[in-house]
């Protein structure tokens, strides 16, 4: 057996004890006589798993008890949906466009209301991270909503906008734990786990609990209505059990590595290490304002498509895989 | 290691072969040097996963062109509302009540117009399927909706309802592959794999093209409307990648086995020991009416709680799991 240095940006490599141990329990999780997989969401067994799943993100990322950690289903695009159709009481909502995801975001809200896109970085191939210190919040917006790392393009808010009072709903999932958060800055914070988490399945969505109700948009389905899940422990219906199995070994293992103080150094050094060089590069260069670079996706091109794809070609023979971003056709990605 | 008999419902037990397999394959899958939890889901690798699975699966129950196979998330519960969303185009069907599962359906589809309750048998637990031969569908119903095996009571449509030619909408989550079935008598066949075919957080929906529409309900989410899926290969966004390639091995394993054919023989096999031995028996009973009992769960009871609770105890003592319903109280589940 022999491991690639997997550059993919999601799914994305996970730690390899995580995966021999997972290997390990796959027919035998802890004397159960079963696989997790196998295994009764409503199981003594299955409900501590969970319930550990949960204690341990609560633990990593400081959540306050006035705060609610569900597990979901439908990946960051359903949740795209879910936000307007749970908060949007005014239907109207402030959107920053950063990237694609967010721009996908804000489409989907105008679905359900009036999505106001308050500003943009689209003028420069979203290279940069508009200044959100004095924007036009309209007074009876929902929320202000912003994809907080920017995969394809490799930007990162280091600053918060200034959402003037409003509730700041954040996508996290390409910077998911790789940093300690405030989570008492965000009305939500929630991601897909299979950048920086887990398997490709789940999505973990950190809600203060005001802001999970009853009254939510008329036609929103049981399944996407927050409170469905709060209410139930995030067992409404059967959850993915396996992916939160694997959270929740990852959840340990960053614990064990010194939880995400010693996540945060750790990404720093691996991308100054990067940025350094392509600093120094007179073949490459990054391509995004230094104060806005991100530490989880690095985009690096040479200015030249041909040199480029030779790049990809002969760093993949070297056993470097998903170096090539799969939407910008720019080198992307640098993980756990 | 020691496996014990599970019984559960679902997430049910898996073919040991399949697992053996997982597990092998976790640190590297065919040479990739990664784990298929770690693969992009635009990779070579990952795409000949998941055609395969749609191949085999389309082998299996010998799925004609004009038929989608979709793989979706968010368990049955999420199709509950996906179902009207995309083909309520006269806000009316007709729902025929058999137990929880369709109950909630039919209550879900309520929130998106006019659901019918042509039929039901809540008048004696849902013990029986009623007569569907002459139900009074109304004229501009958009479709008949059936949960085909019920899970907590044990009962299986032997014969499909005559819907006078509208389509027919069955959930199949308890009896998918369990049988060979004739997809053209369906417009949509869906299930969520967990009770026979894969892990939890993979629904299966096999949809007859012409009912794949852009014009769904007004307000549907962009990941809730068929089309979205279908138009993407399932890969419109992030898919659970990790459970899909479960499924195709567990698609590969029933081909290897004889298909549904051979499926069906083992299941009315293993079903008979247990109703020839409830029908002799002096402290067991069947709670279902014969002419409607399912191959896949069998509930039996013995009439006195306590006695009841005795022989769950007992047979976990001896190493039999999950023998008990979660939501009736009574024994069931009768797998793979």
């Amino acid at each position: 057996m022999s491991r690639v240095y997997n550059f993919s940006a999601g799914p994305a490599v996970l730690p390899e004890e995580v995966l021999r141990e997972a290997a390990d329990e796959m027919l035998d999780y802890k004397g159960t006589g079963m696989s997790v997989m196998e295994m009764s969401h409503r199981s003594k067994a299955y409900d501590e798993i969970i319930k550990d799943a949960e204690k341990d993100i609560r633990d990593l990322m400081n959540i306050p008890d006035n705060y609610k950690v569900l597990f979901l289903q439908g990946g960051a695009s359903q949740q795209f949906a879910a936000v307007p159709m749970n908060l949007m009481k005014n239907k109207k909502a402030a959107y920053i466009i950063t990237g694609q995801w967010a721009k996908k975001a804000y489409q989907e809200a105008q679905i359900f209301g009036e999505a106001v896109a308050v500003a943009s970085s689209a003028d420069k191939t979203f290279s940069y991270i508009p200044d959100c210190s004095d924007l036009d919040i309209p007074e009876d917006a929902d929320y202000v909503y912003i994809c907080e790392n920017n995969t394809i393009y490799g930007t990162k808010f280091w600053q918060l906008p200034n959402t003037k009072g409003k509730d700041l709903v954040a996508d996290v999932s390409s910077c998911f734990l790789s940093e300690p958060v405030d989570v008492t800055k965000y009305g939500v914070i929630y991601g897909g786990v299979q950048k920086n988490v887990g398997p490709a399945g789940v999505v973990i969505s950190i809600i203060r609990e005001d802001l999970i109700r009853d009254d939510v948009l008329p036609g929103t389905p049981t399944m996407l209505k927050w409170k469905t899940q709060a209410d139930n422990d995030s067992l409404y219906n059967t959850p993915p059990c396996y992916g939160i199995y694997i959270c929740g070994k990852v959840f340990k293992w960053i614990k064990k590595m010194g939880g995400l103080e010693a996540m945060k150094a750790h990404n720093e050094k691996k991308a100054k290490i990067l940025y350094d060089y392509l600093d120094e590069s007179k073949l490459f260069k990054g391509t995004v304002e230094k104060k806005d670079r991100s530490l989880m996706n690095v985009p690096f091109i040479t200015g030249n498509e041909e040199l480029d794809a030779k790049f990809v070609k002969e760093s993949k023979a070297a056993g470097l895989e998903n170096l090539k971003g799969q939407n910008c056709g720019r080198y992307e990605s640098f993980h756990l």
